[in-house]
């Protein structure tokens, strides 16, 4: 939970004059999102987002973000968009911030996804990657393969060991397989990157749309998969709930068929998006300081779910007969 | 800002199902307020607060915190309301806490309040006082002059030192003096008793109404005057401005006239007040864990309001001529 950034009542009416989106009824903090200060902000029109993009987000990237939302949403993806102020600018700033007004999407996030969530996000999530086919921006993944080694390596042997005795020779030695076999060639476009169940959102049973495209990037389509088996199909005790990956699968390939090199590489795919979770929620968990707003995630999961994906020799352990 | 407690979807739900509210569109939570769990809850009916009470506020006043609210509110005063589940009830309990779901108040709150604004604020808590005369319930103050000594006392001469160099001896001897001084008999009735900024809220430039009765109790008018003229009328700097407090007090005394002992103890209350809020925020600020999602006020403006009041000998000082 975070507001890093605080936006006077004096300097949030300023900036909202430069909109045709109301004027202000209310506005408040929210105590989510872990990289940016979100504010929901309502006027007489109606109910947005105010988003101040803070230092892990670079700034470079933003107008590939707003953008990404712009043109999913054109093509039937249920998304936020940004709101063009009357000089038709998204990005402005405020408080010293790059800053964007985006559109209020519905839907609460589910804390316990069963499968036919998971059927409803396979479903959008091929969806989402067929509308972002013809986007027109591309984004290099800032998180992927090559990075990890320089991401373990940022940290200590002792700082990680502490986490789990032995977990730096063990993630050393995976990662070892991942480089050696991470997959090429494999369909591309405009991933999500961070499809957590926080960041997709349900109304009357029924998937309401996607936020939080931060980490949107160009790569492989059947990465995006594999992080949601990670995220999704996992029970409170780490036990691989295979009903829900073979929901979730089936439904994607209902909409945009998983070809045989993306059915190979699944398990490599799976076993690198834990490595990258686990990797990023280590260097959290180790240089997050003790004040912080933000408690980082407990690394132990994605410990467990490594171990887990290591063991997979074929997507069949996935539920499915590709 | 805080959300110390966690609801789910689940269970926001079934808490939800027990009141006629409309269904749920989103739900999100707030970065404000640092005694309790506050969430934005949208419906197709409306928008709510939903509070989840934490530990500092007593369950046993709730009921009289509760009520007062309705009372107020059918009494002219705008102000969040409870709303009654189907059974009745104001009060249940959500994720093992104590919890109610109160009506939304529109309005932001001013950062720099001008004279304009001190004049509607004693123009509203005159008339607050006066709706509340007739409330029949009644709470202890237990935060007032008699509970000092032992807020003080509660942290180490050492502790309080390393704020200012002297403090203690200094919070002692003013101590002495408010215990002797403090008056007795003025009017009385309900205060709110933490009417800062963030809780007035205005919207076009009038006063939209009052949140957060958590302090609220029985005690004298004036000390409610004298808690505004501290958190109101003092520049970024510490200044006092006294056009600022003139014009309170003028608009308070034409809704509710205030009597001569009332002006003749503004000044004592006024810092016993400042005392009060001091003594807090000490305590804050020495017991708030490092990790804590609240970060502490620092105590220090609070130690330059006492200096000021310390040396105001009648309400001449506030700009009137009683």
């Amino acid at each position: 939970m975070a507001v890093y950034t605080e936006v006077s009542d004096a300097a949030l009416a300023e900036f909202l004059a430069d909109y045709d989106a109301g004027s202000l009824l209310s506005f408040k903090g929210i105590a989510e999102g872990v990289e940016n200060s979100n504010y929901l902000v309502r006027t007489d029109q109606g109910q947005y987002i105010l988003t101040l993009y803070e230092k892990r987000v670079a700034a470079k990237d933003l107008p590939f973000f707003l953008s990404l939302m712009d043109h999913l949403a054109a093509n039937g993806v249920s998304c936020p968009v940004p709101v063009k102020s009357r000089d038709g600018k998204v990005l402005k700033t405020l408080s010293g911030r790059p800053a964007a007004l985006i559109t209020f999407l519905d839907g609460v996030w589910v804390r316990r996804p069963r499968p036919d969530h998971c059927a409803m996000l396979g479903a959008g999530l091929a969806q989402m990657h067929i509308a972002g086919q013809d986007f027109g921006m591309t984004r290099e993944n800032a998180l992927t393969a090559s990075n990890w080694r320089n991401l373990l390596e940022s940290s200590s042997q002792s700082d990680v060991d502490a986490i789990a005795p032995g977990l730096y020779s063990e993630l050393d030695s995976d990662l070892h397989d991942i480089e050696v076999n991470w997959p090429k060639g494999l369909p591309k476009g405009v991933i999500h990157a961070d499809l957590f169940p926080d960041n997709v959102f349900f109304l009357n049973d029924r998937l309401s749309g996607f936020i939080d495209f931060y980490f949107a990037c160009t790569d492989a389509f059947a990465y995006d998969i594999a992080i949601c088996l990670n995220a999704w199909c996992f029970e409170a005790d780490m036990s691989f709930n295979v009903t829900k990956a073979r929901a979730l699968l089936s439904a994607y390939n209902q909409y945009r068929p998983i070809t045989a090199p993306e059915y190979e590489a699944l398990p490599i795919l799976a076993r690198g998006a834990a490595m990258r979770f686990l990797l990023t929620r280590i260097y959290d968990w180790i240089n997050t300081p003790k004040g912080a707003l933000v408690a980082p995630h407990n690394p132990n999961e994605y410990v467990k779910i490594l171990r887990f994906q290591r063991g997979v020799k074929t997507a069949r352990a996935y539920g499915i007969d590709p």
